[in-house]
């Protein structure tokens, strides 16, 4: 199939659990492919290097950076963390569609990069259960805690730039309804041209 | 649930098979509607009054259309078809989803009274299948045939006017197709204003 692939933007604020939404929609079409990033940080305990992230050094990072190969980097305190774009170029023009999990000032970044890309915002269900998860992850540290909330919910009111955005209460039914986002989005008439006019003028 | 339903407009040229992709819809999906047109023309065997059509009279067509109850309507031969406004309202103000089987002409005017509306394209999957599908149903004149196939091709080359095109190769698989862009359409943020407002609200 000679069809470009998709590139979906996912953003979520902490909370709203899109890794594990992520997850699934990986287990559960085979096809999807899903851009790993950079970083500069430490791996931490559980975290797979080039499945979590590729965790490299800091003068590595820069010598990309300076090569021009992120689609978007940012600086989180004393870490680098970035989007590689040869890999998701890559992808797309073997027809992959391609996740990038991204936070709503690198989506920004990459809307302007490619403006036929997918944008879904997961939402947490209600800002008590954001909360609530929010106190189950987190260190007990009222303060910390209280900061993270705000931070989602900036976040969350910038949901408003995304095309789609998908309510994260039940799991299975939330990875249901990005795989029919994605679906559907491929049916655009857009991206059909090549089809239409097969239609029209095969005999 | 106070959100209001969507509109689908469904295309498609004779011998896409709207008509069987949107009968397993409404069996695969009970929550969709579909709205029924009217018709001065006469029933034909097999035909339900209320289900394929309401069966009426040209007075009464005629009364209605003065009153200005026709979303839209349309002259084919001697016979008026027209797709009532009120039932449509009903339907959407109640949350319902509501699929409009209609022409080319027809769905441009939908457009313009529901800019919101969700537009779908049925294609056959290839002109040689197409061609097949109308000979395998019409009468054997080969003119009749040249000229419906003719038709058929003339909308099909509208299609680019509609969001979303789907291909009925396989029933099932367009079937789905519909019901993800269903799904799809109403995860976008535009429909979704109140959810992501008490999201950031509510406590």
């Amino acid at each position: 199939m000679a069809k470009k692939g998709m590139l979906i933007v996912l953003s979520g604020p902490s909370g709203s659990g899109k890794d594990t939404v992520i997850s699934e929609l990986l287990k559960k079409n085979s096809e999807l492919k899903v851009s790993v990033s950079l970083t500069t940080r430490n791996k931490r305990e559980g975290e797979i290097d080039g499945e979590s992230y590729y965790f490299v050094s800091r003068e590595y990072f820069q010598k990309k950076l300076d090569e021009g190969g992120f689609l978007e980097s940012a600086e989180y305190g004393t870490n680098l963390y970035g989007t590689p774009k040869a890999p998701v170029d890559e992808m797309l023009a073997a027809g992959k569609n391609v996740i990038l999990k991204i936070d709503v000032q690198g989506a920004e970044k990459i809307r302007a990069l490619y403006p036929e890309c997918v944008t879904v915002f997961i939402l947490p269900p209600s800002s008590r259960v954001l909360e609530s998860r929010l106190r189950g992850r987190a260190s007990d540290d009222e303060e910390d805690i209280q900061r993270r909330l705000l931070i989602a919910k900036e976040e969350i009111r910038r949901c408003v730039e995304y095309t789609y955005v998908v309510v994260n209460d039940r799991l299975e039914d939330a990875v249901d309804d990005v795989l029919a986002i994605i679906s559907s989005e491929s049916h655009k008439t857009l991206r059909n041209k090549k089809i239409i006019s097969e239609v029209i003028n095969n005999d």
